[in-house]
């Protein structure tokens, strides 16, 4: 097996990273693995303080805890849905199959595109629920950490609903896959 | 389509949920939702307070950031590892590949035999690396952030290393699955 590797491969420890925080070495590491890195395809959505649907589509959802239910994801304060998410008390986390793929590539699109159409509905407390996805939950978010220009939101989850089942939509290398073998 | 609702659907609000914040929807709603995810597979290590080598493995592992490179895990308070990882400054971090997944399935295993093997080697720091998986990242620990009986952990990249290429290793439904077809 070849390593490259671009960390010291031991001590002496490298220089503290508040000197250069940015060095092409940690981004190189972080993107060399996230290359690599597969993930279930989700979409959040929420409503502003107009009351107007947002949403976007996230590779990062994380299941926290089963009791009490709790779920994460993270996303960039500067995404167009980071006010609305920032305000809000409630979100709508969906699940995504196979059939969903045009819906995670709308919801990843122009932000004033993204609820034009029939695809989604009023669902509990005014909250747009997307129609035909595998499953959605709603919840409240109970923490919002944010790391430099990014934040971590934990939500408790209150209920859902499942739609007709589907083979699990991935995001790999900036494609969307479909899964296979089962080992 | 067909859609089983597990919470009100519409208004008016349900029960506060301080007055029973386990009932049976929100965590069937949970459960069935999580259900239909996939994540890709991750191990996270260690060291525990007296230098010995510590791990998990977590489907829980997701991007938070590029500038910073931040990534975040999941894990329960309960876990094995976590009086580790909550004393320690630094974690490595893998991404797990096809040729992985008895890898997996021992970080997965009883946490005395974790170690117990030439599976992997002291890499910088002094920080157990895996080897032969097919990327790996070392940073510090920036965020811990508790809810009831878990926390998520926020991690700044500062280096890493590559193996071979594989398939990612993809988890769903308590399976280990390849990728499939690209859409």
């Amino acid at each position: 097996m070849s390593e490259r590797t671009t960390a010291p491969a031991g001590l002496p420890d490298p220089p503290p990273l508040d000197t250069d925080p940015h060095a092409p070495g940690d981004l190189a590491a972080f993107k060399n693995a996230f290359r690599r890195h597969a993930a279930g395809v989700s979409v959040v959505t929420a409503l502003d303080v107009q009351g107007k649907p947002v949403g976007f589509t996230a590779t990062s959802l994380a299941s926290m805890s089963a009791v009490p239910p709790l779920a994460t994801f993270n996303m960039a304060k500067s995404a167009s849905s980071w006010p609305a998410i920032n305000e809000t008390e409630r979100v709508v986390i969906h699940l995504l199959g196979l059939r969903n793929r045009t819906l995670a590539e709308r919801l990843a699109g122009p932000n004033t595109e993204r609820f034009v159409g029939d695809h989604w509905r009023v669902g509990p407390y005014g909250l747009p629920v997307l129609n035909n996805v595998t499953s959605w939950m709603v919840g409240h978010i109970v923490e919002r950490v944010t790391v430099h220009n990014s934040a971590v939101v934990v939500v408790q989850i209150e209920g859902g609903g499942l739609g007709d089942d589907d083979e699990a939509l991935i995001y790999h290398e900036r494609r969307y896959r479909a899964l296979g073998e089962t080992l």
